[in-house]
C-alpha cells in the first residue's frame, strides 16, 4: 500500500519550476470556476507521520491558490462545546459552503488512528470508526462534496531521518516533541494501523492518496495535481444514477397511520389533571441531575393542522425556557443551502443538560421533498440511512431522541382547515399551500409508512400520536416524552 | 427608582384572565407582524432579585406567545470558545434576526452587577462596564433592536419571605441554595447597585422597566404590556432623523493619501532578502509562547487593484496555515443581512493564539456604504465610534489589530486594470464594477481621509502603505505586521 511511496522520488529545480507554473495556473482556472458554478465543495482531509510535510505541503499549496475561497482547519483538542456534542459535530461545524476547498487536519481519522496505533482501542471500535466515517464520507460525496484524503508517508529510515535532520537544524529544532520519538518508536504499529484504515475508507468517491513525505517538490506537485483533478473532474463526486427503487407501498390500501385508533375524546376535567401530572413530571425529570449528563431531542412531525404547535406550547409550558431551544423548520438560508441538507440540525444539537425541539426536522427530506420531487429517488432513498446514522451518533453521546408523528385523519384536517380561515386570530395558519398538500394526503400517507418502517429503530423509535381530540394528543405527547426520558434516566 | 415595585400589587383572578386574554391575542398579533415586516428585532433582558419570578413569569409570557418565533438564552458560565474571545462575543452570537424575538437570561449586566454588589470591582470598574452596556444598546437599536430591559424587584422583606416560602414547599425546594441566601445578606448592596445600574444605562431606547415581583399574576401582566409596546410601537428604536452632520472635507484639497510618499521601487534582489527576513520573523513570533495567550486580527483596505491580494498571499506564505484563517468580505449571507452590520466580523474573531485576516472588513460601512449611499449619514457617523468599541473590546481582550491600508495613484491604478483586462488569468479580477468605483475616486479618497481620523487610534493605528512599487508594498505589510506585534508580545 505505501511501496511506491518509500522509494525516493526527487524532482530536479527546473523540472519542478516548470510544473508548477503549469499546475498553478490550472488551480487558479479551476478554483475560480468552482466557485462560479458554486455546485461542489472540495474537502482534503490531511493525515500521515510526523515529518512527512503535512503544514508545509498544505502552506506551499495554499500560496499557489486563491486564499479568499480556501479554509484551513486544525482540530486539535475538542473545546468543550464541542465535547458536549457527537465527535463529528466539530468538521460539521466547519464544512466550507459549495463553491470553497476546506482543507481540515486532525480529521475524524484521528481519533481511531492514534487510539488504536498508541492508545487502547480494540480492533472492533477502530473498524466501527472507520466505517461511520465512510458512511460520513458517503453521504458527504451524495451532497456534492468532492473528497480528497492524503497520507503523508515516509518510510521507517527515512522517517528516523527527518526528525534527526529537523533536530539538528536551529531553526526548526522546535518542531520535535518527545512526542514525536515516542510515536517513532509505534511506527510499525501506526503503517499497520493505517494501512487498515486506508483499506477500509479508500472509495471511488473519496480516495486516499499516499503522498511520499521525503522530497518536498515531489510532494507538493502530488498534492497539487490530485487538488486539481479533485477541483475539476465533475464525475468524481457524481451523484449515482437516480434509482428506481424504492419501497413497495401496501397492497392492500392500509398502512400505519390508517390503522391508528383515534380512541374517544377526552374529557375536560381529564384532561386538565392529566396535562398537570405530566407537565409537572417532565419538570422534575429534567431536574434531575443525571439529566445533567443527557439531552433531549424532540421531533415534531405531522400533517397540516394535527396540532404540533398546540402540543408544542404544552410542553414548554412545563419547563424553564432557559432549558430548551426550540428550532421552527421553515426555508433554510442560503449559508444553510450551501450545505449538506442536514447541516440545518446538525447545528442545533443542544449541550448536555438541555433540550432541543423541533417543530418539523430532517424528515422533511424523505416526506415533503420526496413527496413533492424536489429531491431524486436516490437522495431520499439514501436518506433514511443518513438519518439513521445521524440519530445513532447522538444517542450514543447521551441524547434521548423522541420522534412523534401526530396523526388526524382527512375529515378533521378538513374541519381545522375551514375554522383557521374563518377565525381572525387563526387566519395567518393557513394558504394555499396546506389545500394543495391536503390534495396529496395519499402521497404522504405512503411517504410516512415508509418513514415509520425505516426509521423507527431501536434507538430512537417513532411514536404515531393519535390527534383528532387535542386533549389526547397533548396529554400522549407529554407522556410519551417523560416515559422516554425516565426509562433513559433510569438506565444511567 | 424602585419605590413603586415595593408597594403591594394584586390582581384579582377575574381582571386577570381578562387582560390576560386581551393582551394574548395583541402579542400574537403583533408577533405576526414583527415577522411579516422583519424590520426589527424585540430583545428583552431579563435582571433582578432572586425570587422575583423571573424564569416563571418568562416561561408564563412565553406560552403567550408563537415559540417558534422566540428564542430563550441562558448564558451562565461562558464556555472556553466564549473565554477566548471579547466578553461581548457571547451576545452577540446570539443576537436574533429581524423579525424575531430573543430572551436573554443574565446579560451584560450580570458581570458587573455582582462584581460590583458582591466581589471586588471598583466604582470606576463598574462605572466602565455599564457605559460600555449603554454604547452596545445604542448601537442595537440603530441597528433596529427594540430592547427592554426588565429589573424584577422585591422589597428586602419581600424577598425574605419569598425565600422562606420557596424553601417551605417541598416542590420548590431546590431552587433556594445557599448561595441564594449568602446574596440575600448583600441585598442592600445589590440594590444600590442596581440603582446605579438602571439610572446610567436607562435611555430612551433602552429603557429599564422594573416588574414588581411579588405578585405572579401583577409582574406576567407588567412584561406582557411591555413586551406588547415594545413590539408594536415602531417609534421606540426608530433610528435618529439623518444627521446633516459630516466631517469637513479638506478645503485645500490635500489629503492623508496625496501626502503619501510613493518611494522608489524596491529592486528585486533587496525585496527577495528583505521578503524573505520578515517572513522569517513572522513566523518565528507568532510561534513565541506569548502569542498563546494574544491573537491577531489583520485587517486590509486599499483602492481596487492595490494589491491586497499579493500582499495576503506573502502573508500567507510566512505561516503555518492551521494558525490563520482568511476572511474575504463580499456580499453579506441572510444571516449577516438580518443581524447589525458588524455581526458578520464579529463570528470570525480568532481564538487565542490564532490570526484572522480580513480581506476587507467593517471599514466598509465608512467607505463604499458611505459613497454609494447604501447607509445614510448618520449610520456611518455613528459607525466611527461603533468600530472603535468594537476594536477596543478586542485590544482589551488580547488581540493586537493591524490595519493596513494600500494606496495607489489613479495613474497606477489604471496601468494595473488595463493590464488584469489583457492578461487571460487576471481577466476575472476586474468588471464594470471597477471601473465605476474609480469615477468616484475623489469621493473615496474623501472618505479614507476621514477614516483614518476617527479611526487611527492608540489602540488600533491606521498604517498607509505606498503601494505603487509592489515589492516595497509587501515588504512594508509584513514588517508593520511583525513590529506590530513584537511591541505587543514584548509588552506582556
Amino acid at each position: 500500500m505505501f511501496e511506491s511511496a518509500e522509494i525516493d522520488h526527487e524532482l530536479s529545480k527546473s523540472e519542478y519550476t516548470r510544473a508548477v507554473e503549469e499546475v498553478r495556473h490550472a488551480l487558479l482556472d479551476a478554483q475560480q470556476r468552482l466557485l462560479d458554478e458554486s455546485k461542489q465543495a472540495v474537502l482534503v482531509v490531511i493525515a500521515g507521520l510526523d515529518g512527512g510535510g503535512k503544514g508545509e505541503t498544505v502552506q506551499e499549496i495554499n500560496s499557489w491558490l486563491d486564499p479568499r475561497h480556501v479554509r484551513t482547519v486544525a482540530f486539535g483538542a475538542p473545546s468543550d462545546e464541542e465535547r458536549e456534542r457527537p465527535p463529528l459535530w466539530r468538521y460539521w461545524r466547519m464544512l466550507p459552503p459549495k463553491g470553497k476547498v476546506g482543507i481540515f487536519f486532525d480529521s475524524w481519522y484521528e481519533p481511531p488512528l492514534h487510539g488504536r496505533a498508541y492508545g487502547n482501542w480494540g480492533q472492533a471500535q477502530f473498524d466501527r470508526a472507520i466505517e461511520r466515517a465512510s458512511r460520513f464520507e458517503r453521504m458527504l460525496a451524495n451532497e456534492g462534496f468532492v473528497l480528497l484524503k492524503l497520507w503523508f508517508h515516509l518510510a521507517k529510515a527515512q522517517q528516523r531521518k527527518r526528525l534527526r535532520e529537523l533536530e539538528k537544524d536551529k531553526l526548526t529544532r522546535w518542531r520535535v516533541t518527545d512526542e514525536d520519538w515516542r510515536r517513532f518508536e509505534h511506527y510499525d504499529a501506526l503503517v499497520d494501523t493505517a494501512k487498515r484504515a486506508l483499506r477500509l475508507s479508500s472509495t471511488e468517491y473519496a480516495p486516499w492518496i499516499v503522498v511520499p513525505g521525503r522530497d518536498e517538490r515531489y510532494r507538493s506537485l502530488v498534492v497539487a495535481r490530485g487538488l486539481l483533478d479533485a477541483m475539476v473532474n465533475d464525475d468524481v463526486a457524481a451523484p449515482p444514477a437516480d434509482t428506481p427503487l424504492h419501497p413497495v407501498p401496501a397492497i392492500d390500501g392500509q398502512n400505519v397511520l390508517r390503522a391508528l385508533d383515534q380512541g374517544e375524546p377526552m374529557p375536560k376535567d381529564e384532561y386538565k389533571i392529566e396535562l398537570e401530572r405530566w407537565q409537572g413530571t417532565l419538570a422534575r425529570l429534567v431536574r434531575r441531575s443525571a439529566f445533567r449528563k443527557r439531552s433531549l431531542v424532540i421531533v415534531f412531525e405531522g400533517m397540516d393542522a394535527a396540532g404540533k404547535g398546540g402540543a408544542i406550547r404544552r410542553f414548554a409550558a412545563a419547563l424553564d425556557p432557559r432549558l430548551y431551544t426550540l428550532v421552527p423548520i421553515a426555508a433554510p438560508t442560503d449559508e444553510e443551502r450551501a450545505r449538506p441538507y442536514l447541516w440545518r440540525f446538525w447545528r442545533h444539537l443542544p449541550r448536555k443538560g438541555n433540550a432541543v425541539v423541533f417543530d418539523r426536522s430532517w424528515y422533511g427530506r424523505v416526506l415533503v421533498e420526496r413527496v413533492e420531487g424536489f429531491c431524486t429517488t436516490s437522495d431520499w432513498m439514501r436518506a433514511y440511512s443518513e438519518i439513521n446514522d445521524f440519530e445513532e451518533q447522538m444517542v450514543e453521546h447521551g441524547a434521548v431522541i423522541v420522534k412523534l408523528w401526530l396523526q388526524i385523519d382527512p375529515d378533521e384536517q378538513l374541519r381545522r382547515f375551514r375554522e383557521r380561515e374563518t377565525e381572525v386570530t387563526k387566519r395567518y395558519k393557513i394558504g394555499p399551500e396546506d389545500w394543495r398538500n391536503r390534495e396529496k394526503w395519499p402521497a404522504y400517507e405512503n411517504a410516512v409508512a415508509d418513514m415509520v418502517d425505516r426509521t423507527s429503530t431501536e434507538l430512537a423509535p417513532w411514536t404515531l400520536i393519535a390527534a383528532n381530540d387535542k386533549n389526547r394528543a397533548r396529554v400522549t405527547v407529554l407522556r410519551t416524552i417523560c416515559e422516554r426520558l425516565e426509562a433513559a434516566l433510569e438506565d444511567d
